[in-house]
């Protein structure tokens, strides 16, 4: 099919936001060719994120309607546009939120992936190169989301926020890993950095959570402390690795007082997740002095202050936070796919739900009733 | 003289704090034999440290008195107590604040210096062993200070908190690294580890934070900016590898963006050395977003929160804290001393001023008006 769309514009179905909190429409959408440094990628699976649904939704935000979501999935290269060098047709792809520009301080810098060019913007829903969207219907244009637009047959996407990896790789499995699973993940391998036999807490059991928990798994971690209000999680936690179960709900005492005293003094390790402040400061407070190292994943939505006792800082507690697990998109995501490819790190438990693209609005229900980590979208049924 | 005095009450001069904030007396004291696992020190040459000032203040503490100060210090092993093996008499030694036992979880792991039984305790007056001082005069107990309390010809010390060091080593120089300047030195390069041509923020100018920018200089530093309300600090801090100054005074913004304009987003290290929690805060938020890692090194006497935004970790800074710059004291100390023996590290610079034992209240009086870095006692005089 490239040889016939090469700068053309495609004709396609894409699941279009009108409006915030409605259900998505699927609808044919045009979607012009890649200008320069983009790729034009035929998505064949994408899953459904937290974050997806919380720009859905936009609550107390600038609402960017209509708009096409969706940012974890797999692909194939259709085209390449001007100057694209590193990609070419029939590559296998991860497109991602955020992007690797390879020229910024940042991109080369070995410790930061949070490139100047491409970092991720929630309320940009153009383009960089021209400022304009790739995606129009009946010659409106459609905004694009964090440079992705996955939940869609085919999208435009800048070539600094695509990892190309291994073709023999399952694109229903690994296109979980463009976001949600790699942060968490990320988060304790390249952070956090547990050794092995020592102890970690994870707090928030949510899909993040989880992927921070196999991280720990995979270390060889003890023992690994999840701690979430929702007791119904502990069961599948389970499956992650998740050794210990701490509501705090369940006692009068903040929970960091709970973990020192189950830990002689405090975890090795402990990674946020949740976002609440309160967890985070809990998070940091938790970990043991002298070695403890704490790691920030979780997003604020209110504006509310880290609050700790500088003792806590100066009995040698490290507070550190992460984005995107500190993976470089293009860099370093082909070789969390060979983890997975080696069997070192599992996929499957991750992936609950599966639907058609047709039915895509179930898999928000199924987010929405925390029923499903991650429901991955066929786009070609 | 040893032969004589082994097992036997030494009697020597040791200046006595019999209240807060009164000058010392030098008066003669009763030194008793040193118990199981501990050593009785001849004191060389003692230097003075806010510390001591700051206890001997006692300004809003529980009073211990009367009591001998007095924990930066160079010595030689008069007599060693029962179970002591590390160390025989005439061995050089600097006598530490704060111990390494070699058998708590703190000893054995590779990133803490915060020895469970030695760790530092400012409210003990006594020895470990029997709870009791080995000081008395005409009978009457005089407390001991952080375990150390050299300003006394004759100390006893727990073999812990004695680091053996080169007997080339000339300890009229070598006494100061027994506590501030090796607790900055170790704050850059054993915590904050500034690479080479990288940026570094020192905030407080005092003997503390130009060691921390000695480190920085050793490091390879490009930039090492120095912050302190007072400007007669910076011509003294050139010596010690500060290349630019940043009064906060001079800026009605805060001084982070002050210090973010100067470095286009932020410096690579920070290390804070007053105390001030508003420091502590501008320390942190300094650091350039990506890779930035800011070290706490002063103690708040106040009982206030560090606060910030969450997301000022989330982009992936690093904040950490420091006691005696990460360094366990008998493992590690012999090191630094050798740094100075190869020149790599210059100590001369720190010691201002010198005084006879007899005199020792001058020093306290240099401190007080800020006209000294180090102020060196020599006990023999």
């Amino acid at each position: 099919m490239s040889g016939t769309t090469v700068g053309q514009v495609i004709h396609c179905k894409a699941a279009i936001a009108w409006e915030a909190g409605k259900p998505l429409v699927i609808e044919e959408v045009e979607v012009a060719p890649p200008q320069a440094m983009e790729v034009r990628l035929k998505i064949l699976f994408t899953s459904l994120c937290h974050t997806d649904v919380y720009f859905w939704e936009a609550k107390g935000q600038t609402p960017l309607f209509p708009r096409i979501f969706g940012h974890e999935a797999g692909g194939i290269v259709e085209s390449v546009g001007e100057g694209v060098t590193d990609l070419k047709p029939g590559d296998h792809v991860l497109p991602v939120f955020t992007g690797e520009c390879k020229e910024c301080s940042h991109c080369k810098s070995e410790e930061s992936n949070m490139c100047d060019l491409l970092r991720i913007n929630t309320d940009r829903g153009v383009m960089l190169n021209d400022g304009q969207s790739r995606f129009s219907i009946r010659g409106k244009p459609i905004y694009h989301f964090v440079g992705t637009s996955t939940f869609s047959e085919y999208t435009v996407v800048h070539v600094g926020c695509v990892a190309k990896i291994n073709p023999e790789a399952p694109l229903d499995k690994v296109c979980v890993l463009s976001c949600g699973i790699s942060t968490g993940l990320g988060a304790t391998l390249n952070v956090a950095k547990p050794k092995k036999g020592s102890s970690v807490a994870i707090f928030g059991l949510g899909a993040v959570g989880l992927a921070a928990a196999e991280g720990a798994r995979i270390a060889g971690a003890s023992r690994i402390i999840g701690v979430d209000l929702n007791p119904k999680r502990f069961l599948e936690a389970k499956k992650f690795g998740v050794t210990e179960f701490v509501n705090p709900k369940d006692y009068e005492k903040p929970v960091q007082e709970v973990i020192a005293e189950m830990t002689d003094g405090g975890v090795d390790r402990s990674v946020e997740c949740t976002g609440s402040i309160n967890a985070m400061v809990s998070a940091f407070e938790c970990v043991h002095d002298g070695w403890g190292v704490a790691v920030l994943v979780g997003v604020p939505s209110k504006d509310d202050a880290f609050k700790t006792h500088p003792m806590n800082v100066l009995n040698e507690r490290t507070l550190k936070g992460t984005f995107f697990g500190n993976y470089k998109p293009r860099s370093d995501l082909p070789s969390v796919v060979e983890k997975y490819m080696t069997r070192e790190l599992e996929l499957e438990k991750f992936i609950t739900h599966e639907v058609p693209f047709s039915e895509i609005n179930k898999a928000f229900e199924y987010m929405l009733k925390g029923e499903s980590i991650r429901c991955v979208i066929r786009m070609d049924a």
